[in-house]
Formats: structure tokens, C-alpha cells, sequence
């Protein structure tokens, strides 16, 4: 469905096809994209869509284990593939996107034309700055409609304020918050996978069919009705506000060196904790958030840092979404 | 629709009706209960369906305020009617929740056949003692089918565990969280009130009928195909937990009285918290919760309660849902 869903729709032609299932499991949220919110322009989709990323923040987040501990239980619970990278990775839930944003904005993209990031580099120091700041760390896909008919298309770790909906979606769990123009934000939860759910969301397709054949569009509309001509913003261009952590050697100047690498890239800091190094006494590790700003200039930023002789890992980004 | 959605279907005939606006505003629950979860038997929803008494009750949780004062901002801001009975007794949301009975268990009855309480004895210790024990107060519509074809309609506040998704919805929105028997739980956020919200419900409607007439049948199914026959649950035999706050004289020898009363009536006591009266020192405020009992047994009790001379005001109950 992430790579050939326009094809299998002309294919299809008049013939209904029933893809419920293809995201979020039993959540029936391609019917509420696609028939329950069909008075909105969607502005916006976020989405927990992949249960190992959540199952695996979420005990990150309260138990203060490391990610590879966590990827190691989730293994054994069966709630992890021997090779986890297609879920960890963010690739699972990227594909999943780009289904709900057919529907949304009728936009034609596959996995390799947008930002797909996992939770891979996340630690211990990660949660302990989200929790101080009061945030939550989720696995986010995101498509969000920006100026000039382009949408945003994105799954990679977040920062959540943790008084937000999305952000108390917890363990296997999936949720997705819609934001449409006239209704606002709406969001469905439940679980993602298993035998049942998915069951569950095949034979609602089943009995669709039966009751009535093909009743709306397979992506929603026809894309010419929705206004069409959406293109998919470039991820340099991507607007947020950014976390970052920096390990450092704990000297006079680096901090002057790093405030003045940022500045410019004409990124302004938000907040900052500097902590001392657990193993390492010679070090420190800088945890600090910006202000908005483009994903270009972090990028390049980071890519300066991690030059620095006095930043002794690479440096680890997490984006901030409030 | 409380009370003639059965005329109204019937009088339809053929022709479509939609409604999904009149329960939750602009959440899409009836199409997830109609049409997304048709492969489920429900076992149950839990529904946070009036935004009056969900804004007064989340304020009374985070700033610890009492119902009066919360009551009278509610109404400045325009959440609340100046006779604001129909919305913090609890009949609005029970009217909603007859709606959702009737498409997730054919069930045809009016708001007089079911237990409907509002919110307005919730005071601050029982706010203390949710907090103490791990619960949220929220006002719940709850449908649930129990043993030989009966299904239970209730409507009334409730402790809920804070873990709970449904007790993570606050402020004027709504959730309906819904158990089904293949997909387990699924829960639908969003506004349940204000013209856009239920305009966006109002359009998705006049778009289904424009795509396909009248797909599926106004209640969900017809009644025999749902294999029919359930009837009401007696309010008397609803089975659940129970929180009490009985405000008693502080001598010696009561506390033996009214576990005595409890116990004559096959009540087991779960947690209890004893504290003193801010304002007569006379007098103590007992706090307490059971373990599952029947609600014949619990209205009982109270009455028994109420007669001791020791007790200085009605005892007040509060169902714990968990």
C-alpha cells in the first residue's frame, strides 16, 4: 500500500477495495479520515503508529532503562522481529503515513521521499531533559499542510508536551490526532496489530462492501474535487523546534564555542541543563532546546559540532513538537 | 432521538437519516460504531459525553475548587446554561448514550429507564481521596452487556484509575471508549460541542448520503440480525465498586456501627481514609471504598447510614469504574 496504492486504485477501478487494516490496526481511522471527517480540510495528522517504538519509549520513559534493554524485552514478549529495524528504524510507521496522507492530501509519495527517522539514538538523558521540561518522548509520523500547496511529511522521534493527548497514548498502543479546519482536533485510539484488531478492521471492509459496494472513493476523493495539486515540502525546509544533546569535554570556552557555532545557523536556545558525565569525570553532556528554526540549519549545525574537537560523541537531535 | 429514534427510523423507511451530530459533536463515534466496528459484539462503552460537567470536574481535580465556584466560571464562559440541570444531572449525556445503546445493542429505551446522576455532590474530599487513591472523577455514560441478554445503561460520576485513557480526557472535550469483543478497546476524542464541530458531523453526514444513499441501516443493524432480544438491566442488579463519604460525630464506637451496617449488607470495605472536619471538630469525614457489591445492597446501606444519629449529613456515594 505505501508504494503502490495509486496503481492498485486504477487498477481497482470501480472494483471496492477495503485497506482498513493497512494502518493502525483495528482503529478504524481510514474510514474517519476518509468519510467521518469529509467536511474538513485536514491540517494536520500525528500519529503513534508503530506499537514497538511506543512499547519501548514508554518503559523508557518509566523505568529509566536504556534502549537496548528495552529492545531486548520486547523481543522476548514477542512484541519485537529479530530484526527490528523496519519498526525501530520508523520505516513501518512512515509507510503507514503515506497512506493517511493519500487520503488527507491526495499526495503521491513513497517511503524514500521523506524524513524517516528511528528511536535508535535515544537515552537515558533524552527523558530525563523531556521530563524536567515536561515532555514525553513518542514516535511521531507527521503530515502537516504548509504554505504554497506543499505538505510535510515526516516520522521520526518527539518531544510531545505531555499534557497533550497524543502524548498519553502509552505501551503498544496506537493513537492518531487529526486537526481539521472546522472540527478541530479529534483523535482514535487503540491497538495497532495483532490477529484480532486486524481481523476486526478486514470484516468491517467485508461488510462495507456487502451493505453498499463501493461507496466512496479508495483514497478518499477524487483527487481532483480536493484541489489537487499538493507537492511534498522538502525536509530542509521542515519548521520546528529542535532538542539536542551534546557531549563535551567539560573545559573553559566550549560553551562559547557551541552557543557561537549556533548562532550562526541563526538558531536561538530555548533551555539548557548541562550534567556531568556518569563514567567519564573529564566530561559533560549538554542538553539544550532551541526556538524555531529550519531543519537545514540544524543540520548543518550539528555537522560543525560534531567537527569540534571537544565534542566527543556525535551530537543527537530530537525534534520538538508542541 | 432519545426518545423517537425507533419512530424515526420507522417513519424513514428507505429514505437516510443521519445523525451522527447528536452524539459527541464532531467525533465520528457513530460511524465507528455503526460501520468501523461492525466486525465486534460490544462488551461495553464508556463514554465522557457532556462537556459542562467534564470542564467543572477537571478544574475541581487540578485547582481544588468546589463544585459551586466552578459551576458559576463554567457559566460566565458560556460551558454552562443559566439553569445548567440539564448538563451537571447527567441527563444530556444520558440522552447521548441511549442513541449509541440502541446501535451497539438494539436497545430501545427512554431516559426514565435508567440510572442517571449528575455531578453536583462531588465535593473536595472526594477529590482528595481520588487523588490519593490513583483515581480521576469523571461524569460516565456507561453501556455494558452482562450476563443473559441483559445490557446495563447508566449514566453518573464515577472514579475512574487514572491510568485509564478515558480518565486522560479533561477540560470541555469528550472520549467514548468502547470494548469490543475482537478488537478490544478503541477510543474516539474530540469536541463535543460548538457550531463547527457539529457542522463537521452534519456535512460528513449530507456527503455519505450524496455518495451512497443509505448504506447501512439508521441504528447499525437490523435488530434480528444482532441476534435481538436483549432487554434492560434492572438498575437495582447493576454490580460494581463503591466509594462513600459519610460525615459522622468523632466518638467512640461509630466507626463499629457503620462497618457493622456495611457488613449486614454483605459490603466489604476495600481502602479507607479517616479525616477531620476543617470546620466542626466535632465531627469527622470517613472515606471509603468497597470491594464489587450490588447496588440494591449499597442504596440500602445508605439509608441504614443516614439513620444513625451519629451521622451528620446524607452519606454520599460515588461508583468506582475500573
Amino acid at each position: 500500500m505505501a508504494y503502490h496504492r495509486y496503481a492498485l486504485q486504477d487498477i481497482a477501478g470501480s472494483v471496492p477495495i477495503g485497506f482498513e487494516a493497512s494502518v493502525a490496526g483495528g482503529i478504524p481511522i481510514i474510514k474517519a479520515l476518509r468519510e467521518g471527517l469529509s467536511a474538513n480540510h485536514i491540517e494536520s495528522i500525528k500519529g503513534i503508529m508503530n506499537g514497538t517504538c511506543n512499547f519501548i519509549l514508554t518503559k523508557m520513559m518509566n523505568e529509566d532503562v536504556e534502549f537496548k534493554d528495552v529492545l531486548d524485552e520486547a523481543q522476548k514478549l514477542g512484541y519485537a522481529e529479530a530484526d527490528p529495524t523496519f519498526d525501530v528504524g520508523g520505516f513501518d510507521a512512515a509507510h503507514k503515513l503515506l497512506i493517511l496522507a493519500s487520503i488527507a492530501y491526495g499526495i503521491h509519495a513513497n517511503p524514500e521521499d521523506i524524513l524517516i527517522e528511528g528511536i535508535e539514538n535515544i537515552n537515558s538523558e533524552d527523558i530525563f531533559f523531556a521530563k524536567e521540561f515536561g515532555y514525553n518522548i513518542k514516535h511521531l509520523t507527521i503530515a502537516k499542510k504548509c504554505k504554497g500547496k506543499k505538505v510535510e511529511l515526516r516520522a521520526h522521534a518527539a518531544l510531545v508536551p505531555s499534557s497533550q493527548m497524543i502524548a498519553k497514548v502509552d505501551d503498544v498502543m496506537n493513537g492518531i490526532s487529526v486537526i481539521g479546519d472546522r472540527v478541530g482536533e479529534t483523535m482514535y485510539y487503540g491497538p495497532g496489530a495483532g490477529g484480532d484488531a486486524t481481523a476486526s478492521a478486514v470484516i468491517a471492509d467485508l461488510i462495507d462492501i456487502a451493505r453498499v459496494g463501493q461507496s466512496s472513493p479508495m483514497l478518499g476523493f477524487k483527487r481532483d474535487l480536493e484541489g489537487g495539486g499538493f507537492t511534498l515540502l522538502s525536509s530542509d525546509e521542515i519548521e520546528t523546534k529542535y532538542y539536542m544533546r551534546v557531549k563535551v569535554l567539560d573545559e573553559i570556552g566550549v560553551l562559547t564555542k557551541i552557543t557561537a557555532i549556533l548562532g550562526d545557523f541563526g538558531i536561538s536556545v530555548d533551555s539548557f541543563l548541562q550534567k556531568p558525565d556518569k563514567k567519564d569525570k573529564s566530561c559533560a553532556t549538554l542538553l539544550f532546546s532551541t526556538h524555531t528554526c529550519k531543519e537545514k540549519n540544524i543540520q548543518n549545525a550539528m555537522k560543525e559540532l560534531e567537527k569540534l574537537s571537544t565534542c566527543k560523541e556525535k551530537p543527537v537531535m530530537i525534534r520538538i513538537e508542541d
